[in-house]
């Protein structure tokens, strides 16, 4: 099969955004076995969104939009669709249930434009969305397919890798579906993982082996083709054994899940509690861990401790550390040390975590940009503290600083330390 | 003029990479004040290209292609555009030159393939590649114009901003340029900001109106083409004036940056501080105020509560509001008001902005899921709460719980509650 990606919206061909959706259509339906000859944008233009209809008919069996299901005038796919293929619209109940619901619960009357995101092209399968409210379409005409995705990369994600592909593969008839394994590190960087694999990803090929970057972490995707996951897995055990072997300080997770997740998975399971104090990370620790449902029979609270005040009053930590001649200051291993006991005092924790450092862009107390310390209180044993300095800018310090702190208790709720 | 980006790569095709290159060029044109009705992406296929500039030529003036310069096989674009104005080919003698020294420089013998890069279509105006080896092409010829770029952003960047738009300017001889204001607004949505502006956008030629949608927020961009800064001030000022008065309590900035970056900037201005006391958000508002460099002056320290205990403990929210017979509870207004002041009052800040809320997935206190409230304290004022009903995943909730808090907090500021 021969797709073509078309994207829509006018705010691509202005360069306000970036086409990534293009990039992991591209991959999914390659993943799938489906080439693409072409990736089209068009602009929000009803005239010019006929036109590409009909111009990529000729070229694709399957045409793949992104973009244009929205509310507002602007969001004119599925009316181009229809009006090429001369359908009507019909409406999908859930999602206008939902829709209705969402705005009662705001108190609020659901405006006439909003129902559109309920419509569905006469004759077409519903794509669920569970990250937005647009419904996705899917339907097939004259031999020629056609999906319908929202533009916002998180309802199109996981719209694409659910209810899409399921559709596509029914479409395929495909026997042997792809069948991957996403190995997460943290704790080291991109080139320094590659080189630990580097024979493995030069010799690879079935399994395949793709090395990703992914939010101040690195992962590796390990895939294959396969008619069942048994298959499959018996296809990529024996990769998979040796990266774990090669790995063992790194991986903690082969589910494709950030570190936090595990984190907390990990405390949960063993009944232990965290508190935190941040002080260059402004609570982004606080924020990572709160992302996981179920956070709060583990995470007990944080404190984000921007002013020296702050750290005495809040986090006990000595007058002496923080001023006056000599003292080490706020950015040192001491005060890491101090506020990691102090988070843990205050919530009464089995784990108390602290981050302390020079985000930039100016130094501070003379200590230069990129320079963190973390601190790890543990309930009947000695704080430990680490020093690092790491480059970037202000936003890539803050995530890095963290990911390590979470990296060091995940050292030490798996016994690697 | 009217401008087509033609991306060539397979490697575009198999989501290998991210076209990165349109978004950069889409911009520059844009500025240039030439309109991008189109961008295509098409493989490293002969016949596919040929079909491409065909098909590209009706629908523009202007045909700006990237990638498929190099010295290998696939590298077609040069020999595409050539094929189709059945031109020949010329050697660019400074380039040639400079791969004789570099290969002389290597002991290596100058590959044929590598004097490819060297080559000009017969014609062509060379356009130079200080950041690489192979040369650009611009060329006009049947009433089209042609723009030939290397596929590398770090060599195809500074050959667009340099050789390419001086050959563009004196192609459009004193041509406008695109002059853009972008509003910002919070405290409303996407669809009510739209039905507030509606005959503006309905009637909208000169200058446009185009709404978007950011993170948690939404935004307008008024653009308009023009020789200079003065005059295009001058054709946006009645409308910029009409959406102002229309939206005074959600246009909180005529620049593009995020609530956050606005009332930390109004703090600091109004030399006032904040502290922050989060429970549902868990760190949310206090990691975005972080990300604002400067805001240590600002912005004192926060709290995230996620236990009854942190919040008696450190923010003196009353036993009795949290449990007991008829209690309350974590999620209420009574809670919400005491931990703003809490939050004021161990920072000592002249704010203190608090959340608590349920942001799912599980509800709690027999309360639903994006049910929120925000506090606002103030020195020397009475305590404002919101109440708040939510809908969207876990971090739709925190998300725009967030942001309104924020914006309750810019009401204030600004004098506008």
């Amino acid at each position: 099969m021969r797709a073509e990606i078309v994207s829509v919206g006018t705010e691509l061909l202005l360069g306000q955004i970036v086409n990534t959706n293009a990039q992991f259509l591209s991959r999914g339906l390659a993943e799938l076995g489906i080439d693409v000859y072409y990736q089209t944008v068009v602009g929000d233009n009803m005239d010019r969104l006929l036109k590409t209809i009909e111009l990529a008919r000729g070229r694709a069996d399957l045409l793949v939009f992104t973009g244009g299901l929205g509310p507002t005038m602007d969001d004119l796919t599925r009316d181009a669709v229809a009006a090429y293929l001369r359908r009507g619209m019909e409406e999908h109940e859930p999602t206008m249930r939902k829709l209705e619901e969402m705005f009662a619960g705001r108190g609020a009357a659901l405006i006439e434009s909003n129902r559109k995101q309920a419509l569905l092209v006469e004759g077409a399968t519903p794509l669920r969305n569970n990250t937005g409210l647009a419904i996705g379409n899917a339907l097939s005409a004259d031999g020629t397919h056609y999906l319908l995705l929202p533009g916002p990369p998180r309802e199109m994600k996981p719209m694409f890798e659910n209810d899409a592909s399921a559709w596509l593969r029914e479409l395929l008839g495909q026997a042997d579906t792809l069948h991957s394994v996403m190995m997460r590190f943290a704790g080291i960087g991109e080139s320094a993982l590659e080189d630990l694999l580097i024979d493995l990803v030069r010799e690879q090929s079935d399994p395949t082996i793709a090395p990703y970057a992914k939010e101040g972490e690195v992962a590796v995707r390990v895939s294959t083709k396969a008619p069942n996951a048994e298959e499959a897995q018996r296809k990529m055990e024996s990769t998979l054994v040796e990266i774990r072997r090669r790995t063992d300080r790194f991986l903690y997770a082969e589910e494709d899940i950030p570190i936090e997740t595990e984190v907390m998975r990990l405390l949960l399971r063993q009944r232990r509690t965290l508190a935190l104090a941040e002080s260059c990370t402004g609570g982004m620790v606080a924020e990572m861990v709160t992302t996981v449902p179920g956070s709060a029979d583990a995470f007990l609270g944080g404190v984000v401790s921007y002013t020296n005040a702050v750290k005495r009053d809040l986090l006990g930590v000595p007058e002496g550390l923080l001023e006056g001649e000599g003292a080490p200051g706020a950015v040192s291993e001491e005060t890491a040390a101090a506020m990691a006991e102090g988070a843990r005092r205050f919530a009464d924790s089995d784990f108390g975590v602290s981050v302390t450092g020079v985000a930039g862009p100016a130094s501070s107390e003379g200590k230069p940009v990129g320079l963190v310390y973390l601190g790890l209180a543990e309930r009947g044993k000695p704080t430990r503290t680490e020093k690092l300095q790491l480059s970037g800018d202000r936003e890539g310090i803050r995530l890095r600083a963290s990911k390590r702190a979470l990296y060091r208790l995940w050292l030490a709720l798996t016994g690697r330390e």
